[in-house]
């Protein structure tokens, strides 16, 4: 942390910031420069917080040096994370593609899509059992009975599965039921189930808020690893802005930002950031030439009919030629030619 | 809702999108225009969900026409919805003060802020029990703790006290506590919690979350109306955006079309809109020139020690310049003469 | 400047930096820390450009410690900048109402606006001769027959004029009929306008760009105040955010910073922010509560009727209101007894 | 236009409306809904302004149904246009690469580069003569001395130049130098200069402006197509949101939405996007992936000596590998066999 003191600020303000530094157990060590003084807060583990300062009479600014997150950084473990999901593996130089419909609405229409995409190439089948959804009014998924058709799926297709958590209250049963645990944009800062996440014994699959930079994004993820679950994947599924031609904004350069900072394996969401179907297949192109790990897709055989979100859902025939295109684009830039 | 077709919509496509409305049970009603054909659907209660239309082949747009907000409108109930907390009115053409601490640190702290805020005319106590933080490294509230010294504050004071929920496992021992419930930015879209909350017997304070639109914020608290709680108090906080000199940006045009679109009573937090000291008593003026009904205040006696959000919280002095402030200004417009 | 170097950076990457420091005639001083080392900048005059080392092997951020701008600074010119038009000061502790229609639609309409803005106790009056539209298919306004109106207007009523300039080829034609030259929101980076009103003989309204920062806008400013002309004053008229609610989102804490950071005045346009007639009265009390200087707001005698932004013109009688409450508003904070 | 009516508005209300709609030529049609009145406006060539009913009493919403952007749009002209540029054809199934330096600083830097990229697989050379600087001291160009560079190296190297024009002042002159006039993000929308560009003889790149809708893009388009230029070439180059990780957030769901609904190419600027160079890689395969046209990206031989941007330039050897992945790229998804 670097407090920066106001041109005009006296030199009994600056020997206060001082104090009050040293009262914290820091070190300071103030740095005079030409037109000004900055104080330099030194010997603290961990990042420190600006707030008792910001407010001191001549202090100007306080500027953070060091990122606050730890165990998700690179800087703390430099090789890459790998989360084995049964045979697959993400993270690990293969594209991983879940794919299946927003919300399980029937067993034979769970059957019919997992069916469908495990034939195109998916790797992981998803679906919701409970929904987050805006309105009170509106389908909240099957609960229990959704788990339970998603415990079908993998044992009639041998794919795993990836389902949403909504609260600690029902986490034992999705737990028990699921291969993966997502965890929602709405909670990506609900701390308590963050920590209750922390105690999973299956990898948490971890989305970005709607307004989190990366840093509060990581650490979200943090919170997960300090309770003693390193298997997190994070997923990018777009930021709100005010661009109205898709529903969310899809920010890709989150991709190297992430891998730069963290060992954790970034997936991509297209379909909730589109929120249209014909802008699912170009951004999911682009996400996977922007080197995401992977990618999670909504596809349904009967859009029109679906429950929830039919109108970003891909048809089965486009989420085919998506798994061509993807896989053709991964290969390049991981072909020795380039 | 209301369907566009795009100009080259053949009559077929037509066709097929009024044979889909049917099927849902509604009526479509054609429209031909000048240049392209839009399709009415009547006969819907609510809203209509617009996915399963806006796939189609030959289909432009789809535009609600009908807010999907309910129980929180004012079309529903035209009376504004006063809120009793003991003796305090929220929505009653009284501008309502809560004032104290980011978090709750020691009954000492507690007391001696309390009173100070009570002696400025601040009419309910706040104070953070539990405390979400973006880092688990960082201070998370005392807990039960305190929670009790919150009911030591109200016993010795008289105020009435306000402290977040995090969530549903803690949310009983809350609710025992506590005067308001209040559900923060983070989990304005904690679907489970607002379930919850509508079954709490306690008013809820309702924020604004950090990314949502009125409407989502309005469909929030429709889940708890939607429950059987009707005491809910929304709370302006600000939004985040681009702007890099405050925390968030202060959004005060929301106040006027809550004030229109919903009965609910809405009060501002400029604490964590500014973030920084030296905006919250500017930001409080205008809060109240705005007409919203009542503030939320962060105080602390010793800013530079606090434990958490010590730069947003004013010092004493300046929280009785503030009331006497916002108390003139709210006079002016009550009065009769304007 | 502080270059902030990666923890794994080697002592070989450091000394690059640093030889790239001196090479550019400034100090480098190291500052070894606990985990990293950063490097401070010193004896540069005015900001560094921080790209040619940010992107050097080793480097981890770049950390701006000055602010860029320097004559609109208050560290530069400590007391307040007053902007004197005709009898009218603006920045002098008095609250300054410009008000008239967006557009000059004929003599008669101005003349009937301004007769009644006057009466309600507007100081200054806005119409504008050439418009920034979206579409090229919308009224572009009058043009110089506009400008003669607004003479007309000011030699009827004895009330200045403002009115925006769009280019340069026109700058001399409306610098030689108005009393305050606008440039608006589209035009706050149209650097080539910026230089030419820094020669101009008339003050400036400086409207804040959609999505700028406060540092950006100030930078506008300097252009202007670097070119010789300081009479500016700056008009916040809100940013674009998420929200849709309103036409933009009014960010009222740059007021307390503007006025912080810049000797300049500053006054709100509540008009453009909200888009809506029903937001402008409390979103123009909000912002003299604030602590502007002053407002301008858009009225009309038959905004049904308007060429342009009829619907967020006030109703002479709302503006009359307008007039009453924020006046009482501005008289409190500036009483003594508070 | 559709009227949206309150569900308390009175049938004279309604009356009202459809009177004020007949007034200005269009035909009304009120549609009776289950729990309001509807009222389409009909006969309207182009769009409706919405502003002067919005305010009317008992209106509550008017809905826009036609887009306002005609020439530039696919309705208008269903082919795609290929602006073609020596023997350059953008738009055209081939993937254009504009490179060079942020500014032109000697005819050694810009033969340098030019020679690099050329080498490379670029097609086209950039650089600024005429730079749009935040701050009145920064670097602004070496004005007509860098057209003149310009011109050597179109001369030198036979690559067409693409620079930008900042007013009309140099408009002739930049004009008389370059292949394409390139109008940039904070002239979106200078009314003034689109329309000269309306009239200019060389193709014209037009970038999205920070905070514009991809309606407001068009839009700004259709000015200079209206004004008899087809030559239009769009570039998106980021949006600004509150990420913090990099410049811009760019934003590649415009390029599906562009195509859809328009015309023009649309080629991509990962540099400015980005601003950081360890992002415009990744960046720039992801354009290209969506299906943009082209790229335009910042080069330098020397980045950290560069007078502009240096931290966002590729080193050449960075940017043949560029050229290489985006090439296998665009070879996939526009081979026969996918």
């Amino acid at each position: 942390m670097l407090i920066v003191m106001s041109r005009q600020a006296t030199p009994e303000q600056t020997e206060a910031v001082v104090t009050a530094i040293e009262n914290r157990g820091y070190v300071a060590r103030p740095i005079p420069g030409g037109e000004r003084v900055t104080i330099g807060i030194l010997h603290n583990k961990g990042p420190v917080d600006a707030s008792p300062f910001l407010g001191m009479p001549g202090v100007s600014d306080a500027i953070p040096v060091t990122k606050p997150y730890k165990l998700v950084s690179r800087e703390c473990k430099p090789e890459d994370t790998i989360v084995q999901v049964g045979d697959i593996a993400i993270g690990n130089g293969n594209l991983v593609i879940m794919a299946g419909p927003c919300a399980i609405e029937s067993e034979l229409q769970a059957l019919t899509i997992a069916r469908h995409v495990k034939a195109s190439g998916a790797h992981i089948f998803r679906g919701g059992a409970f929904k987050p959804r805006t309105s009170p009014y509106s389908f909240q998924g099957l609960g229990k009975e959704g788990l339970e058709i998603l415990a079908k799926v993998r044992e009639t297709t041998g794919m795993p599965v990836v389902t949403e958590v909504m609260d600690e209250d029902t986490f034992d049963l999705v737990e028990s039921y699921t291969d993966i645990i997502q965890i929602g944009t709405r909670n990506m800062q609900n701390f308590s189930l963050l920590k209750r996440a922390g105690r999973a014994s299956k990898p948490v699959l971890l989305k970005r808020g709607m307004a989190a930079t990366i840093e509060e994004w990581l650490m979200a993820a943090e919170y997960i690893l300090e309770g003693g679950n390193s298997q997190v994947i994070l997923c990018e599924r777009g930021v709100r802005t005010f661009a109205d031609h898709s529903r969310n904004t899809l920010d890709l350069s989150s991709i190297p930002v992430v891998r730069k900072q963290s060992h954790l394996p970034i997936i991509v969401d297209p379909s909730h950031a589109a929120g249209r179907r014909d802008q699912v297949i170009p951004l999911s192109r682009a996400a996977v030439a922007a080197e995401a790990h992977g990618l999670m897709v909504e596809v349904h055989h009967e859009p029109e009919k679906a429950m929830s979100d039919g109108a970003q859902s891909l048809y089965p025939d486009q989420f085919t030629l998506l798994c061509k295109q993807v896989n053709a684009i991964f290969d390049i830039f991981h072909s020795k030619s380039l």
